[in-house]
């Protein structure tokens, strides 16, 4: 069996580590921590790793800017997979701290929004301690604990960090689960090298980039129509500036589908057509195993009897 | 070399007999006069004829119903040529006649609405005979040609008769040209049983019948919305009754291009794929000669392009 | 009370009397019998007849192009309210005949044609003998009645008649609801002078006549798109020739609405602005009383809410 | 004359301050630097100042999501205006420092990127000091001004800041124009509080946030088509998340015209009768001044016209 390494953003404890580990365990697979999203991707590329698991959409920072730019230019990468993993995070503190003790709450500063309502209920009198990684006040704990003077010393007397933080860091949790929308969710993918698509499982998603043909609104109007006239649904749009000039975007798209699925095919042979950009990003099972809704003449079986339908016509049988 | 019979509206004289000479001379071709425009495709269908000469569309009276009822539905049949004829008539009378002297005029109620202003202008005093078809006054005249007293006993002084009734009776002209609008055309269609399709010109014309999905405004929408996003433009859209039920049609199309075109094939395997019936009435060249506009991404190139682009996408390529 | 003059394709017994009786009982109205409908619609004009009532459609032949053709252009006239009238015919013979004993069945040509399956069922050696018009027949046997010669010396044994004239001319129904499909209809409208809107009933229709931009696909595609938009949907589009030249076209269309509701009011004004012509032919109640399904957003109350809005807006409230 | 109170991200020297100059002189407001745009515009809502001037857009990044974020919820705030402003960076160094001999150059990171090529064509064994914003090293370079033993110990030898920052901070430009895309951009709004619209000038930008009704493409198609039907072209459309769920977007739109004309008033009803949240942050005149494109029987003449037909129709005079 190969072990396959992948470039992640580290270090230990961090969500995408969570979403690794739904992946591929320590004990099969090489962890690369890396320091950002971008050298994730650039490992990858380099050779230096064989995949990447990186964010690239969550419920309330919307699209991750660095992986959508990244995988959308330079050399072809593809997405093999998708995982969900909830935004929510464990308060912990040295031991013996009780939660009714807690006064300074480490916390990087897009935790302490997420937990802002639950903190106020919980906590009010608690002030907030910038952290600049949501592991950064895990370790800085490790470091202290069993070492009474040390702890007196920490900057804070509790911390906002991911889940996997805690077993990871060896922390006492003085509460879970905390997160002002308990259905907050981040999407991460897993990234690799051009090669084999996965086959289809009947519930899957297919990723774009596409420019549009010109700079007007009926450009995209057009563009969203190539879906809709073979009966393709969208379950992400994004818009990002292509970078030349006001005005101009490139659309991020996943789309409910395969690249296999007749119906696909024929939606990304008409952006290809019309389109002056199109990157196929890969077609792989979506997390949520939810089959998409097939719409009337779109099935693999309605296109394979038109084609031989459209052979006798012009075979000159129009029977 | 085989000598075709062609079935088409007689007798000798009429406007479609003009049409049917633009296709075969009677030198080379059996001609077989019909009382009907039914009778002549059904001729075609019995197999007692091998080619059908029929008007399908006028600009004064759009559809002919009676051909579009026709071939929508029994035996399949296909139209392999399309024939313009201009809708003039030309004034004849017996030799002597001058045009001062007509009082009276034979003419069928069609040919005279055509006239109207033209006989306002030029013969006020002017009244109408009606005659039962556009080549009756003409037999009639050619009978008594020569025989004063048979000609004193015509209930008319002159006709309107159609150009090629003037030859073929041995007419005298008292004036040609005759018809308000002078851009008034018949559109005739060569129709034969099913076999190879003629090939592209590069200026074709692709005629459909097509039965929408359901009785909403919708339907009718999303069945152009097939034509549009491939770029093929339509020359003739008309709806006709299905006949089950108020509010229930069938569209009679013609599009422009071939069935062979790619973006044609597409459009069509849409169709087919959505829509509860379509029948391919053949592709044949237009009279006019009058290439498409081809839009921007629907050339056939664009599509063997993009075919190849998603052959290397399914094969794992998507550089 | 005003007694209105009615003109009408008569004479007595004509499906067309059946719907004109619908409308007013010939004790309280004139009936004013036509020889054409084209008379008919020209008496209301010349001020000769105060309405009149036309066939506008039918299963079997769809659009009237008469009817069409009429109110299409000239002097503007509206439609006040339509009437539906089932195609089924009464088979009638002098007395004594039994059904047995017909061979000669005396019948229009169209009602031939509609009755065709049930005379094959029935009276499979009946022949036809042609008619000019559907109650001619019933004419003459009234003449005949009681005059033995007389019936000998008819061309025919029994005929086909609308159901009306059975009773206006006193004959003997052999069968009664002759027809090959159960649930064939003509409607009719009656038409008037330009005048007060009937008051919407919550289930009318509105009629109008549309000529396209230019002479594109796209063009008819868009004004669809009028309709679409504003969610009213369409229970009638037919397309007649201009006149002027091959592949222009005039839509017949009938909506679901009334043009005093918000949303047709919105669309009337946008096939306005964008259309070369657009003739509003009345607003009146539908004979199946069935209420349009009102879309998201296009209720009135909704319309009324965004121009409240929308004034609130520009007035520098955007709250 | 009132002195209107400017919230802006500081401190002296920004390209942001660049833009607020352009609005308004040092002489005539009162400059409120401020440390981040969510402050700038919570300054506007919590009356401390009248006005905020943040960054909305621009070439290399796309839309600025704190910007977009804070104005699509909370109190209204609207647009007054917008200012564009060249992304160029000046570089700067002690006096005496020659160009050839720079080594160390002090650069916000994303003045770092935009300045990659030419750094790599002028300076190519310069390397990067990270500075923290892109005043910063300008006060640092102001403050050594002077003392030989500060400049020396200053971690850099030069550094890439804003035009604006030169005159500032009184340094000496070493290179002016450095960039990589000479058209690179930053687009600024004005941000106040509700109040009277400015009137339009006939070259108006109208931006709205507008939540899809439901969570497919369709939904997006149909918001689009609101515009396309009324003729109103989109210069920006960017998606940002809801944040309830995956999957749910609020579109940020900038529509071509002003909320004053006829068509931009229909698109907006429509919007608000069909989505579930419109939000209008307000119209005010473009920068660039390009008066949109008027597309056929879109003009306010055209609704005008279109509303007294209407209005005559409904009266009952249809001529």
């Amino acid at each position: 069996m190969t072990v396959l390494r992948y470039a992640y953003l580290g270090p230990a404890g961090t969500f995408t580590e969570e979403a690794l580990r739904q992946v591929a365990s320590p004990d099969e697979a090489v962890y690369l921590p890396q320091t950002d999203v971008g050298s994730a991707i650039a490992a990858v590329r380099s050779g230096a790793a064989d995949r990447a698991v990186v964010a690239i959409e969550s419920t309330a920072e919307g699209g991750v800017t660095a992986t959508l730019d990244s995988l959308a230019t330079g050399a072809p990468l593809v997405l093999l997979r998708e995982v969900l993993v909830p935004v929510q995070f464990t308060l912990v503190a040295p031991a013996g701290v009780p939660l009714g003790g807690v006064r300074r709450i480490a916390a990087h500063p897009h935790a302490w929004v997420q937990c802002r309502r639950w903190l106020a209920a919980h906590l009010p009198a608690a002030v907030h301690v910038p952290a600049t990684s949501n592991t950064a006040p895990a370790a800085l704990l490790a470091e202290a604990a069993g070492d009474a003077a040390a702890v007196a010393a920490l900057p804070f007397d509790a911390a906002l960090v991911p889940p996997a933080a805690v077993g990871t860091y060896g922390l006492e949790p003085l509460a879970e689960r905390v997160a002002d929308n308990p259905s907050a969710l981040t999407r991460f993918v897993v990234v690799g090298p051009p090669g084999p698509v996965p086959p289809p499982t009947g519930a899957d998603k297919t990723t774009l980039v596409v420019h549009l043909p010109d700079n007007e609104a009926g450009a995209l109007l057009a563009m969203l129509e190539q879906f809709a006239v073979r009966g393709v649904n969208l379950s992400r749009i994004e818009s990002r500036p292509i970078g030349d000039a006001l005005g101009r975007y490139s659309f991020s798209i996943d789309a409910e589908g395969h690249v296999t699925d007749e119906r696909m095919g024929e939606v990304l042979m008409g952006l290809h057509r019309r389109c002056p950009y199109v990157r196929f990003l890969g077609s792989y099972p979506r997390a949520d195993a939810v089959a998409p809704l097939v719409h009337l003449g779109t099935s693999d079986q309605d296109f394979v009897e038109a084609r031989a339908w459209l052979a006798r016509l012009r075979g000159g049988d129009p029977a």
